[in-house]
């Protein structure tokens, strides 16, 4: 076994005077930049004293304008969007970046990309999946093994406290693989992937309950549960939707996955779900779409899905008392899937878990006013939003007041005793948010406009209308799917500022080849009545985004720089195992080879690391910084593995050194003047003669 | 063998008499959408009155800029960069995503991102590494086979006709993993990889001649050519740098890997290339740094690399003339290297290929001015930029004005003989660009801050200053690496607009976690003199660039739509393959079953796919939209597969359905208000009677 290589602190010869003026000159910009961040916070909450424009300014201004071509409503658009360098953004919306598997962090109201959170998919330059994170992500592949390198995330939901959003977690979901994922908001990491045990697909939605007990993620497209292989000739006997409550543990930061539970569902498509809070608080209410069971099969000459899906005037919402859910599960009343407690359709029905109500049609939203007591229905095909009264479905159900029981027996409330308004939009309805002045707002599909209509009951005082109204529609470009207001799925929207998420940009921005950039369109909803403008376009050309949350930026206390020097993210603890400043070396324990490194700017201790093919690597790395993004990078090229090392964080990689030859390893994130010098080298010796001799070697 | 499934056209019933009137709606709505698109052209060329703000719009002006804490800087800059709905930018700025392996395309001067660009990552959304692009990628992998799915791209590089972007192509380089991708521009997708056959990693240069007869890639951390394994006790003798010279190929829009070449290099850490153009067309340029031949080596007591790599006072500039070198290659004087040519390092300095001049100090930029007279390097340890003149090297070449030669026998150039000027900027210098007025940008990462400076020569005349003076410094937040301007790189600059690729961003957003965005900071540079603002901040938090090139927008010839139904992008032709509407069906051989599939708005053709476990899946679809932004996804949940299909697009996937079960597949991109009905079922039958029965089914 060859002596350990233990680290010493290099010895600074006269040679290197100028690298330590160099290092001096870091300092002057170390402290600059100190300096600077003390200009920042001063310029974010700098006293601009009231501007009163003069006539020389107005004129400058005015011909930039004739300049540029924009006109008043444009200057007032600038303006109201505009952010000075170093001031923050008031507001941060999170929203799924669709196919891409990925979080977006936007700043509202100047509507710029903040960041990406790696959560389904690989992402290098966090270093997510390239030597850390590999075990988050692995935990999310299908029960048989096949790996999952991507996500088709919808609907990202903030934790809450007493229906408001606290900041603290993000949950996200997978509609394609049927999974969940949850983010840490102190440093903006995945920490988990669930995998639902029931089904390949689901909606991808992820909604808390109020003081998120548990996070909801509804089904879609229905299956035989369990991944199980059933003919569509048996689509009813065989097929079914869930909704599964997964319980989140605050405290461990993590769902618990024995104390989670699913409901199995007839095998209407479900949709999105939403939790109850404040005076429907224990329910959760789900629509659907498919109350036909239309099984489709166009290439034998029967109706495609989507006439399929289409043919009655009503499918179904459905009202669940997870209260009650709770209490069966707790009393062993559910079978096992896979070692997941599934509550039986038939234990559902007869412990009154479940109830549906019709609603028109083929709905594609379903949303819960502020206080509780409003379920928005939106039926794309039906011009009108259906409002279900809170009070109304608790009476009905107490009262036994059925219209009926579908075809697996689930009782069905009496649409007119459950229903409280209808309200007439106008064409392609789907998702409704709330404003703090009594109105709603609700994204039309093909009319390409969101509506501004009001609510009734104690919102009726806030707004001058009457209630139950069309206000205003404000035409988007185009085709909007979800919509989203400030703190709008909370207990107390802010109102202000709506993000329209136009799904097609066509002609808005300049073309970017056939594959064109999503539309987030940002509405300026502050004023009552009929003025709604938009007042900024943004391309979303890196995913899809699904849905979104937009919360006060002030309720994010996330870390600049880990707790204490050698931090786990993943343990959220410092690492027994982190190399220390002076501990560094290499430790050979027969073909096991750990090699226990720091980075500093700007070098990483070892530099030689030198081992034979075949050996077993275990790489821990310690980045000692302490300054505010420190970051360093550390990748070995050609060996497929890439870290993002923030500052205080360790890391740890596993691998075997297979592949002989020379590999420099180098900073990957700019960190100094001198980061290109960076750098090491890793040795792998070939084990046989034959590979020694490639290349030009002299 | 089981019957063909043969194509129908479905049959309509009365009962979907209202999926016809909801398809009437999607007419209106495309129609909308078109009439929206008259508007918006309308929009972007509209004759908009010379703005005479009133009093009461002065008044109203002033009101949201003291809501807001705006000064009259933030409103002249609000007015500098917003963008009305659907105006166009008027430049596009395409820098690479560092770390993330992508390129991101940005509006200028909007500020906002338009879209990534896939090269060396799978990504989802755009449907690359999940189904098709897997033989791209695979390309990109290492000579011993292992996967590599990330890169740190690094320079991007625009294919250039007479110096000028004529924005056809883009080239990028991953460091990393020492590749080049390219980028048709027509439908801005990853057309090739090709992997260095000399080396792990480079410096992920890629830097066109003046016609694109090449993409220059330069190497940087010296290894044994070829993937050798040496000691770093050996590395004077048996470790080299490179260049290699890509041949691209215009017409089929590939690098031709038979016809390229690459120089051996000293062991100096190249770093930068640019190549010549006018005065010095037919020279390539190169910095490097490491003159020391350094090895680091702190682990046991001598200098770390950052130490050890700035002894030096000087480094070497690298000039290389490749019409030479292409010649030496014609005549055969290369040797073979895994079948590619290399012009051994003795031969580059027999034919007066290479010669070398003394550069200050750790120079980490070499840019040559529009008329291609000057190549300026910035050595990061020296306040000094550092101007050579065209003419003198090639005097100096020709009159062998050598103050010596290196440890190698490479001849070096007589420093005050190659020597234009010397211009003293600041801490930190790095890299430079040029605009249309004389003046040349300095990045000054220590100082945190832009230099303007004078250019001599011709360019005398253009500005009001003295040639070779700094002018002044503009403060920007934080440490700058890279910048660049409009067309700055080209032989005729736009000027206007400067970005400063500021590498740290500290306080300037709201906080993201440990990892912080950078920030891209937009500068005015229309105005001479010292005039010189700030007007935007973009955080850039989804990958670090590195470099980047600012184009005209409307040297874009962007398709919106595939020319014709059945494209297959990779071929830029029809593929025959393509299946056609009236076509579809699946069809068995054996164990090998393709599904010719078409997708519409919103159904596929057909809807369900039954195979059995173990069969082999060729999979094919055609979209059949040809209106912009009509893309359709398509996934099979569970089975790792997602296609984005833009409009006309044909894709082919191939895979073993080696999971029994269920899998729902469906278009993972809005389409229609119908959009979620567009799905079908993938069955797969399990071959084995024990995997049959998992699951609820019943």
């Amino acid at each position: 076994m060859p002596p350990t290589i233990r680290s010493r602190r290099p010895v600074r010869s006269a040679l290197v005077l100028f690298f330590a003026a160099a290092a001096a000159g870091a300092v002057v910009a170390s402290a600059h930049a100190q300096g600077a961040q003390r200009e920042g916070r001063r310029s974010r909450t700098r006293e601009v004293k009231p501007t009163e424009l003069t006539p020389a300014q107005v004129t400058e201004l005015t011909r930039i304008a004739n300049e540029r071509k924009l006109n008043f409503d444009d200057l007032m658009a600038a303006s109201k969007t505009f952010m000075p360098s170093g001031r923050h953004d008031e507001y941060v919306c999170f929203a799924s970046g669709g196919q891409s598997g990925q979080v977006f962090a936007i700043g509202v109201p100047s509507m710029r990309l903040l960041r990406s959170i790696a959560v389904f998919t690989p992402e290098s330059w966090q270093g997510y999946g390239f030597g850390v994170g590999n075990d988050v992500l692995a935990a999310g592949n299908m029960p048989s093994g096949r790996t999952i390198g991507w996500g088709d995330t919808h609907h990202p939901g903030l934790s809450e406290t007493n229906g408001e959003y606290d900041g603290q977690f993000l949950f996200i979901g997978d509609k394609a693989n049927a999974r969940v994922g949850v983010i840490d908001l102190r440093d903006w990491e995945t920490k988990q992937i669930v995998k639902n045990p029931l089904s390949v697909s689901d909606h991808g939605g992820c909604f808390v309950t109020p003081n998120t007990e548990y996070v909801v993620e509804g089904g879609q497209y229905a299956t035989p549960l369990g991944f199980g292989y059933a003919p569509l000739a048996e689509y009813k006997k065989s097929y079914r939707g869930f909704v599964t409550f997964w319980k989140f543990d605050r405290e461990k930061g993590r769902i618990d996955v024995a104390k989670s539970f699913a409901l199995e569902l007839p095998p209407y498509f479900q949709d999105l779900f939403d939790a109850g809070k404040g005076a429907s608080e224990g329910l959760v209410f789900g629509n659907s779409f498919n109350a036909e069971m239309a099984v489709g099969g166009i290439q034998s000459g029967k109706p495609p899905f989507e006439a399929g899906c289409s043919q009655r005037d009503t499918d179904y919402l459905h009202v669940i008392d997870w209260k009650i859910a709770e209490r069966v599960v707790a009393s062993g009343k559910t079978e096992d899937l896979g070692g997941f407690k599934v509550i039986p359709l038939e234990t559902s029905i007869a412990e009154g878990i479940l109830h549906l109500a019709p609603e028109p049609k083929s709905p594609h939203g379903v949303d819960v006013s502020p206080n509780g007591q409003y379920i928005v229905v939106a039926g794309k095909l039906d011009p009108h939003v259906t409002v279900f009264g809170a009070d109304r479905i608790r009476k009905a159900i107490a009262d036994k007041k059925f219209s009926g029981k579908d075809d697996f027996g689930v009782p069905i409330l009496d649409f007119d005793a459950v229903k409280e308004a209808q309200v007439e939009l106008g064409l392609g309805p789907l998702h409704t948010q709330f404003d703090d002045q009594g109105y709603a707002y609700t994204s039309l599909f093909l009319d390409s406009a969101v509506a501004r209509w009001t609510l009734g009951g104690e919102y009726e005082s806030k707004h001058p209308e009457q209630p139950w109204k069309l206000v205003t529609k404000t035409p988007v470009q185009y085709n909007i799917g979800h919509l989203v207001t400030a703190e709008g799925d909370s207990s107390s929207p802010d109102g202000r500022y709506l993000i329209s998420m136009s799904k097609w940009s066509i002609d808005r921005f300049v073309p970017t080849g056939p594959l064109l950039p999503q539309n987030f369109q940002l509405v300026d909803i502050s004023q009552q009545g009929t003025a709604m403008p938009v007042i900024f376009d943004m391309p979303i050309g890196v995913g899809e985004p699904h849905y979104a949350q937009i919360i006060k930026a002030d309720k994010l206390k996330s870390w600049q720089v880990y707790p204490e020097l050698g931090w786990n993210p993943h343990t959220q603890s410092v690492d027994p195992n982190a190399p220390k400043a002076g501990k560094e070396g290499i430790v050979r324990d027969g073909r096991n080879v750990t090699i226990n490194m720091t980075a500093v700017r700007s070098h990483y201790t070892p530099e030689h690391v030198e081992v034979n093919e075949g050996d077993h690597i275990t790489w821990r790395i310690t980045a000692l910084e302490q300054t505010p993004d420190a970051t360093h990078g550390f990748t070995i090229g050609g060996y497929n593995i890439n870290l993002s090392l923030e500052p205080g964080e360790f890391a740890e990689i596993k691998f075997t050194a297979d592949m002989p030859g020379v590999f420099p390893f180098y900073c990957t994130e700019f960190c100094s003047a001198l980061h290109l010098e960076m750098l090491g080298y890793f040795l792998v010796k070939p084990s046989g003669a034959g590979k020694d001799a490639v290349g030009m070697a002299r």
